[in-house]
């Protein structure tokens, strides 16, 4: 069975395709073509919307999930009259909302993602100018001024990782890669050893580790099965030795693993 | 007046974290202390986390708002013990939809953010890969592989708009600074000649400009107004001379800036 879902806003959709993905992800069984559509923001763009959801609903047989969180009482009535399953995230909660916190809410468009919060922009950009310049231990004089330091070997997903929570979270993220010569030591690299209880370990199945070696330098020893094995045992026996926290990156998407870094390492998110 | 928010998941806490900052933001008056506490997947956490939303309901001498979007039965009814005020999402719209969808959720854990769309995870790093090894006009060479190339002056925010598209959506984003060379030229730099279709300006207010560039580099000739305004006015010339699509920065957040540019270029997101 196929559906088509429709994530609509007036600003950027980012709220209704969070919540949209996060819900459709729970029918396992249905295929869903997903379509977001933000900054629908006159009567005009609701109008075109409105013939767009039609037409999906009888292309597919079946209406169309429409996620929308548009807030404009003119706009949303237009849109309303598609003929898709509508889920309105706003007038479902902001009203119950109103009446517990006693008061109006602003209905101002796009209020989440706007730039007036303006240290919250400043703190996120700084932090990935920080993953940045900070990034494949290009850089360590600035550890001071990370609020963690991932370590792991080459192609782990460190600087993704890293980038997210900074992005995301405005979290001051450094990484250093261990190579080959930082592995034949028992001691920490000289670098990390002050920043201890900064540090995080991140480590993966050879496998994978290979397959997305391999993409980057084909057949060579970097992407050897050995070498990747050799490298993993190494920095998993490093990171026990030293009593240092670590994530097994394999099975979990950027999301999870900055997450779970964070929850564990009681890192507090700067955005919020 | 201060209220405590709890976003509470069983997974990343993302879902429950954007629609709540999303619903909250519409309150302008009230100031929300906001607390994220992922992965509460036990009986024993759900129970943790009620005494901490009811300690939060006694301090502020009101019910903290609770966003959360846990899925697993038990430890839902564990949480729901709190004495906040609880907007249950996944409660909310799972049932509805399983009715409009004919069939049962899953209720998986964490579901959204899973690696098991391997795809979808491989799209996003080779898309971070792809930004970071195209950043900055590093390399050009890659360009016929871009999904768009966003042009403008240094420190305009084209680097994080990079990153947030690829890391959001999977979008191969490179980006190629103009320079006080290419500023001196009538033309499009060479580089950028054969891909004119896929060029994206960015522009942005010459005080924030000067502003940005002087915690960069204090006091130096790059962050006086004069340049910044010259290569502002410069680099606005050649975007309407080239007709090139533009968008002014100063006022939008990342998200914004990336939805925007995404929108208006016609790109689909990678990531549904």
């Amino acid at each position: 069975m196929k559906r088509t879902a429709f994530f609509i806003s007036d600003g950027t959709g980012i709220t209704a395709e969070t919540l949209g993905n996060s819900l459709l992800s729970q029918f396992e069984g249905i295929q869903f073509r997903k379509i977001t559509l933000p900054y629908i923001d006159t009567i005009d763009k609701a109008r075109e919307t409105v013939a767009q959801i039609n037409r999906a609903c009888e292309e597919d047989g079946e209406a169309a999930i429409v996620f929308d969180t548009i807030v404009d009482d003119a706009v949303n009535e237009e849109l309303s009259r598609n003929r898709g399953y509508k889920i309105d995230v706003f007038s479902t909660f902001l009203k119950p909302l109103e009446k517990e916190l006693r008061t109006h809410s602003s209905y101002s468009v796009g209020k989440t993602h706007s730039i007036s919060e303006m240290n919250r922009y400043k703190d996120r950009i700084d932090s990935v100018n920080f993953a940045l310049d900070n990034d494949d231990g290009a850089r360590t004089q600035q550890y001071d001024r990370a609020d963690i330091i991932l370590v792991g070997v080459s192609r782990c997903g460190k600087t993704p990782t890293c980038l997210y929570m900074a992005l995301q979270f405005g979290i001051r993220a450094a990484n250093y890669p261990l190579t080959d010569e930082d592995l034949e030591s028992t001691q920490l690299p000289a670098p990390l050893q002050p920043y201890r209880n900064k540090l995080y370990g991140l480590t993966i199945d050879p496998f994978q580790l290979a397959a997305i070696r391999h993409e980057r330098r084909p057949n060579s020893r970097y992407a050897s099965l050995d070498q990747c094995d050799f490298e993993v045992r190494t920095v998993e026996r490093m990171f026990k030795q030293h009593d240092l926290p670590s994530i097994n990156t394999t099975n979990f998407s950027i999301e999870e693993i900055s997450t779970r870094i964070m929850a564990h390492a009681g890192l507090l998110r700067r955005n919020n």
